[in-house]
C-alpha cells in the first residue's frame, strides 16, 4: 500500500525515488498520479515527504488532476541549458534534472530509479548526471524486488473494490462469448457458423472480446488469448485469427482486463471444449481442475506462494505429467509457475516459482492469481483454469470473481 | 526505413544494437518483430547482420511470427547463473546478458541500448555488465537523435499503406461522431440531449470515439482529445467527461487510433462550433485555416521543418497573438510547436521546433503533421487544425486521408 512506502525505503536504504515517463501505463507513476495523459512526467519523492510531479505546460490540467505537487518544465530554461551544454541534448537534459532534484532538496544520498520508459535516453542521462551530482548514487533496482513492486504487494479496500469490477466486466464479457459460440449453427464437419453462414474464425471471436469489453469502458491488451486445439496448449500462444471454430476441441480462453489508462488488471482463464469432448481431454481437464480445488482448500494465510507451486508439480507427477519440479523448462505437462500477484502490474508480487524468495507470501492484502495448467501441442490441447483470489486481511482467500467451470458446453442447435 | 540501419549504425560508430521489452507497443522492436505478444524479448543486431531475437519457451509461437533468428532464454540456466551470483538477481541478470551477446559474437565496442522497458532494472543489469564486459561500450543515445528515430524517419510504400488506412479509419470515426454530433437534439439552454432525453456528455462522446475505433480493429491510445470551450484552450487538455455538450463552443478533436499492438499511427484534428459560432471564434478559426493553408502551399521538399515553424510564428504574430519566437512558454496564443514525424511513434523525427537541428527535413519519405493552433483557454476557447503529410519521393506533399474543414457544423434539429 501507498501507505508503506517510506517504511521500504528506510529498508531499502533509499533516500529518493525519481520515476520517470508517461502518467499512464506506467505503475510506479500510475500509481502516484492515478493516470491522466500527462507525457513525459518526472516525479520525484524524498522519503518522509511528499511528491513533485514535473510537467509539460500543455499538460496542467492532467497534471493538476493528480492531486500532486507540480512544478512545470518551463522553470527550467532548456534553450538554455542547451547553449551551456554545447548542444549537447543529453547533458543538457542531465542538467535539467541536476536542477530539479536540487528544487526538491536531493543533492547526495541513494536514489532508485524506476518507471517505464525508454531505457537508452535515461540511461544515458543518468550517466552524464552522476558525473553532475557525484554525491548521489543512482539504483537501479531488479524489478521483483524493488520498493514499488513491494509496496504494490498489499492492496487496500479501494483497491481491491476496483480490481472486482474488473473482474465483473470479465466474467460479463466471458458469458457474452459462451452464449454467442453455443447459439451458433454447426456445419456437417463440426466447423461453427456464423450468423451469416461462414465459418467461425478465432479471430472472428477475438474481434468480439476487444469490443465487449470495450464497450464496458475497459481496455484489454493484446496479448489476450483465446486460443483453440494445438495453440490452446502452448500457454502464450494468442491463438491463430485465421483457425475455424470447432466443435470438441479444447479452448484456453484467458483475458486480464484492466482499467482505462493503465490502471488495475483483471486475470482469468477457462477452457472450453465445444458440443463433446474427447475422453483425454475429459480425463486431463479433470485433473487441472481437481488441483485446482485443492489448491483453494489449502491455501493458507501467510504461506510462501511457492509452497503451492510445489503441491502442484507434485499432484501433476503423481499423474504422470512432466513439471519444472524434475524436468527443466519442460515442453509439455505443467510447464509454467501457479501464480503471480495482479494489481496496477499483470504480473507482480508475490511470485510462485521455485526461485522467488521466502517472502513472497500469502500476506493479508495481496492478490493473487491461481491458474493450474496442462499442454500437450503434439496432442493438440492445452487446459487451464485461472481465478484472481484476494487475502482477506481476515485470512479468508476469497474468489473476487465467480464464474462457473464447465469443460464441455453444450450446443443450442447441435447434438452428437 | 529499415534497410538504412546499417548504414545509419555505422555513421554514429555503433557495433551493435541492444532492444529491450515487449515486442509490442515497443517502437525499436516493433520495428523488427511487427509486433507478437512477446513479453519480456530481447533483440541483439550486430552492425551488418541480421538481428537475433531472445524469447521466454512459453511465447516460442509468437516470437516465430517475427521471422527472425530465435534463441530462447531456456538456453541459459537462470537457477544455475541465480546460484553462480550468490542471489543477486540483477548480477545473475547481467551473467546471462553477457552469454547472450557472446552467443551472437558480440565482446567489444560501441553498443547503443534501446527500447521502453522498465528503466531501473536496465540501469541496473548494464552497470552490472559493464564491469563483466569493459570491452563493450554502452551507450544511452539521446532519443530524438537514436539511430532508431533517424532509420525509422523515412517510410517505404508499404508502410505509407499502413499509414494511409488508418487514415481512413480516423475520417471515418470524425465523421462518424459528427453525424452523431448534428443529429441530436437540442434542448432550450442550448445543451445536446441524447436520444434517451438526458444531456449528452463529454465523456459519452468519447466513448462513442472508443467504441467506433475499436469496432474498425483499431487501438485509441487514451489520451486523444475531445475537449470543449476552455478545455479546448489548453492544448493537451483531454476534456472533462461530465462536461454537457453545448452548442456554439469550440471543440477540439485531436485523434491518433494505431494499428493493433503498437503499429502505425495517424493524427488528426478538426475544431468544431456545434449550430453557430461567435464572431470572436470564428475569426481565430479563419486565421487558424489561413496558415494552415498557406503552409500547405509552401511546403518545399528537403526544406527544414523548422522553416516552417518560423513562417507560422510570424503570421500568427502578425495578427497579434504570442508565440515561442518571441514569447517563452506562451500559455496563450500559438504554443507549440507546428508538427511532428508519424509512424510506429506518434511523435518523431523530423521535429519543428527551433531547436530541431537543421537535418529535420521535408525529405523524401517522411511523414508529418502539419497543425497549427491558437489556445485562448480564458476566453473559454481553442482551435487547432492537423493533417497528416507525406512528403513523396516524387516531391508532392499529399494528404494522406482527406476530411472537410468546416468549423460551424449545422445542427439538423435546431436552428438559430
Amino acid at each position: 500500500m501507498k501507505s508503506d512506502l517510506d517504511a521500504i525505503m528506510q529498508a531499502s536504504n533509499l533516500d529518493a525515488l525519481l520515476v520517470v515517463g508517461h502518467a499512464e501505463y506506467n505503475p510506479p507513476m500510475y500509481f502516484f498520479t492515478g493516470g491522466g495523459h500527462v507525457s513525459h512526467a518526472t516525479l520525484i519523492k524524498k522519503r518522509g515527504e511528499g511528491a513533485v510531479l514535473f510537467h509539460g505546460d500543455m499538460e496542467r490540467d492532467e497534471a493538476t488532476k493528480s492531486g500532486l505537487k507540480l512544478i512545470p518544465y518551463s522553470k527550467y530554461d532548456f534553450d538554455d541549458l542547451l547553449q551551456k551544454a554545447n548542444k549537447d541534448a543529453a547533458l543538457a537534459n542531465a542538467m535539467r534534472y541536476e536542477a530539479m532534484f536540487k528544487d526538491v532538496g536531493v543533492t547526495s544520498g541513494r536514489v532508485g530509479v524506476y518507471g517505464t520508459y525508454d531505457v537508452g535516453s535515461v540511461f544515458g542521462m543518468l550517466n552524464a548526471l552522476q558525473k553532475l551530482m557525484p554525491e548521489i548514487e543512482f539504483i537501479g533496482e531488479a524489478r521483483e524486488n524493488s520498493v514499488f513492486m513491494k509496496a504494490m504487494e498489499t492492496k487496500d479496500e479501494a483497491d481491491v473494490a476496483r480490481i472486482r469490477k474488473m473482474g465483473k466486466i470479465t466474467t460479463e464479457v466471458v458469458g457474452l462469448v459462451r452464449d454467442y459460440l453455443t447459439n451458433c449453427d454447426v456445419r456437417d464437419d463440426e466447423v461453427l457458423l456464423k450468423e451469416d453462414g461462414t465459418p467461425l474464425t478465432v479471430g472472428d471471436v477475438h474481434s468480439k472480446i476487444r469490443l465487449w469489453v470495450a464497450e464496458r469502458g475497459a481496455e484489454l491488451p493484446s496479448g489476450f488469448i483465446f486460443a483453440q486445439g494445438r495453440d490452446a496448449g502452448v500457454p502464450h500462444s494468442a491463438g491463430t485469427p485465421t483457425d475455424l471454430m470447432r466443435l470438441g476441441q479444447t479452448i484456453v480462453f484467458d483475458i486480464y482486463p484492466a482499467e482505462s489508462g493503465g490502471g488495475y488488471y483483471y486475470d482469468f482463464t477457462r477452457t472450453w471444449s465445444l458440443g463433446y469432448a474427447t475422453p483425454e481431454a475429459q480425463e486431463l481437464y479433470d485433473q487441472v481442475k481437481e488441483i485446482f480445488d485443492k489448491l483453494n482448500d489449502n491455501f493458507d494465510l501467510n504461506a510462501p506462494f511457492r509452497n503451492y507451486q510445489q503441491m502442484t508439480c507434485e499432484y501433476f507427477e503423481s499423474k504422470g505429467h512432466k513439471t519444472p519440479l524434475n524436468t527443466k523448462a519442460p515442453q509439455e505437462g505443467y510447464v509454467h509457475s501457479l501464480g503471480h500477484g495482479v494489481g496496477l502490474n499483470i504480473h507482480e508480487r508475490p511470485f510462485s516459482g521455485f526461485t522467488a524468495g521466502d517472502d513472497h507470501r500469502l500476506a493479508p492484502g495481496v492478490i493473487i492469481t491461481s491458474e493450474p495448467g496442462l499442454y500437450y501441442p503434439e496432442k493438440g490441447m492445452g487446459f487451464r483454469i485461472e481465478d484472481t483470489l484476494w487475502v482477506r486481511p481476515d485470512g479468508r482467500i476469497e474468489t473476487l470473481a465467480e464464474y462457473p467451470y464447465d469443460f464441455v458446453l453444450p450446443m443450442k442447435k447441435w447434438k452428437k
